[in-house]
């Protein structure tokens, strides 16, 4: 467990100004990561944190060498265009770093100087996918997500019976996720409406977003050797925002008996930034169950993570029309929830993963799943906001959905904010949805 | 579909005499490809082609530069470690280099003397993973296979609906694909007999092999670009064997509602030489289909399909206990199968993948699904042999097994073979059990 310390100092302010506006995404508090590089350019992607309205260039900084040599080494490796060997090094060097980064860029520092000509601003650079995904895990962490799901199903009985004694996961696609800003290609595929007496090939009707939060893993665990609960959480990188776009009516017919396939790998949408783990040491809360429910098997529990399992990230999900961007009219929000409802905290979901020695790397990623709350304001996603499509919803313009218009817009955004600390912001995971190919 | 070319002439023979030994895997008309050092020496891991007992080094080949500019250009990209940018290069490039290599090994060839000095004892060597699997994908073709599973849960039904429409297939954990040679160790999980009211964490007692073949992606597609069924095969590299080990009891406890994980994350064990599928050109058949069956989509079907569809590659399973392996008794064969008897083709996979827009990238690996064919021995698990684990089988030493027991090796091995061309050998994917971590 990552304990609170001098970087997450409220009283704490940057030398550069945006960081400092309240509300700002990205206070020196925060200083997560990505992979980026100018736009139109053709340079190399590298490295960079967020500061305020600016990026630092992690590959600039490394040739100043202004910090000690275990710092400098670390900073080394953010220079490259995949994060994967930074995320090898382990908790304590990203530890280092970023107390190097948070003692460089507060106000006064001796360091401003030699700093502010690796600051870019952030509206000229582009971002990519910042390491090498590995594997890619889509967990179904959300109880309410799995409840609503299974009652269009199973009205008498939505929840199936491994789920409170296991953290349901497949694996996922890896090679189709791709970073916020990449519109997405409406997918083509077998349809089979109940009735019908053969499937037919054609554009989803159906498709979806799925609000969810993106966790990477840092240091790996070798094959054969499970990772303890109690060390769980030293593997966690950091975390995004993350769309799993789904197609519905592609899924009900693939999925019997291996599980959702190309419902799924079309494509899924990352935040660029990476919020570290320790960016959200303040943002901690209980880990709770319902006393009613099992206790989990010895292998998914732990005293530590009673106390402190969950992470209090707040999620929205906004959509923008063609119409309503025409029009000049932003999105419209249409679920609001929190991360700290799972049902399953990450330290669980780790065990769980490689409890059967299964070995991960340095960059792979897991899904939380969707992330939904027990009321209808706190849906992540159409299939629950629209009963399974039976239930057109209403936007204030007067348009109606039950899954998503060619042209729509997801946005998707996020932040952790208490009285005890300052606001921390994800930035967004965002695309469009384009129309299917002829 | 590649053609029958002067590489596949029956009547050459290498100045490698072992590769001229009837029954041999690797004569002159296969050089398949594998990655490779010198055991003991902690060197560097390069690409190496099978040529009789001996392996071409193509790092030490790439210095000689002894060809034309674009295939010494391709041979330079085999002295890295992984395969991944000469998969990408493309079927030219790789009919290019096979036919050099191909003249370069003939009996007679000029080049013999250079050459020599490159080739090193395939019994001083040990293999790694060819390549960086981005994603892994298990398919589930064989309808055998799948009607023999389905009967254990659905007697009267044991078929899905979907099965004779769709290809079948789930995305897998590619962080544990290991090479032949690397033991597994027994995976604990949540076991939930049907009767207990919970389940309990404990090592798998229903471990089990799956006999497979794998299929490598050479050259990708964008994403959003699905492949064509009439360009699927050129993007196939080339084809090994594959275990995809499975513990039958963690499965049926997990796999509702998102489809298998730590049943078959622990371990998969791939054999090193991949087969590239040129040397296959004189072993297609043609794709055939129940008349009664319901013919394919559009997207899934093709006139050259349906000609040459079908990869007849022989595979077999055997078993060597460690009570066997004490008395210096060899491995019994369990189960013969061929791919050609699969219901979906290697080219359905690949367009069925990549239709709903999903990227595959070089270095990407497909699992055939276990291969049986109709009768009891030709059965590709445990699974079918044993009934479920309700008949165990008796092995000719007197000992009885319904899945595996710790130290059980298990091999696989696989070859085509007709009378119009030299036989192809697969070579082997072997690895024992090991206990269960303490």
């Amino acid at each position: 467990m990552l304990q609170l310390n001098e970087t997450h100092d409220t009283s704490l302010t940057s030398w550069v100004d945006s960081a400092n506006t309240p509300g700002c995404d990205f206070p020196i508090q925060n200083l997560p990561m990505a992979v980026f590089r100018r736009k139109h350019l053709n340079e190399n992607f590298r490295a960079g944190v967020a500061i305020g309205d600016k990026v630092l260039d992690m590959a600039e900084l490394a040739k100043l060498r202004l910090f000690d040599a275990e710092v400098n080494a670390a900073i080394q490796c953010c220079a490259g265009p995949t994060l994967n060997h930074y995320m090898a090094l382990g908790q304590e060097h990203w530890s280092a770093v970023r107390l190097s980064l948070s003692r460089a860029l507060r106000s006064g520092s001796a360091l401003q100087p030699k700093i502010e000509p690796c600051l870019l601003d952030q509206s000229v650079v582009e971002f990519t996918v910042p390491c090498r995904i590995g594997d890619y895990t889509d967990f179904y962490s959300s109880i309410h997500h799995a409840t609503n799901v299974g009652k269009l199903f199973r009205p008498d009985n939505p929840l199936l019976p491994n789920y409170k004694w296991i953290p349901i996961a497949y694996h996922g696609r890896s090679s189709s996720i791709e970073v916020s800003g990449v519109d997405v290609r409406r997918p083509c595929g077998q349809l089979k409406p109940a009735d019908a007496k053969a499937p037919v090939f054609a554009p989803s009707k159906r498709v979806d977003y799925e609000l969810e939060v993106g966790i990477y893993i840092g240091t790996g665990n070798s094959l054969g050797e499970p990772i303890p609960i109690t060390q769980a959480e030293q593997h966690v990188f950091g975390f995004c925002l993350f769309n799993d776009w789904s197609a519905r009516d592609i899924q009900p017919w693939e999925y019997v008996p291996l599980g959702p396939f190309l419902a799924k790998s079309f494509a899924s949408t990352i935040s660029p930034w990476i919020i570290s783990a320790e960016a959200l040491a303040p943002f901690r809360k209980p880990w709770t169950r319902d006393p009613d429910d099992p206790a989990p098997l010895s292998y998914l529990d732990d005293e530590n993570m009673r106390q402190q399992g969950a992470f209090d990230i707040q999620l929205q999900v906004s959509l923008q029309t063609e119409a309503m961007r025409a029009r000049g009219e932003s999105a419209v929000v249409l679920g609001q929830s929190s991360f700290a409802d799972s049902y399953w905290s990450v330290a669980q979901m780790i065990a769980h993963h490689s409890s059967n020695g299964c070995n991960l790397q340095p960059g792979d990623f897991f899904g939380s799943g969707t992330q939904s709350g027990a009321d209808d304001s706190q849906l992540g996603s159409l299939l629950e906001l629209s009963r399974g499509g039976q239930q057109a919803i209403t936007l204030p313009n007067g348009e109606t959905r039950c899954f998503l218009e060619d042209g729509d817009r997801v946005v998707m955004s996020g932040f952790c904010e208490n009285e005890n600390a300052v606001r921390i912001g994800f930035g967004q995971a965002q695309a469009a949805l384009l129309p299917a190919e002829n």
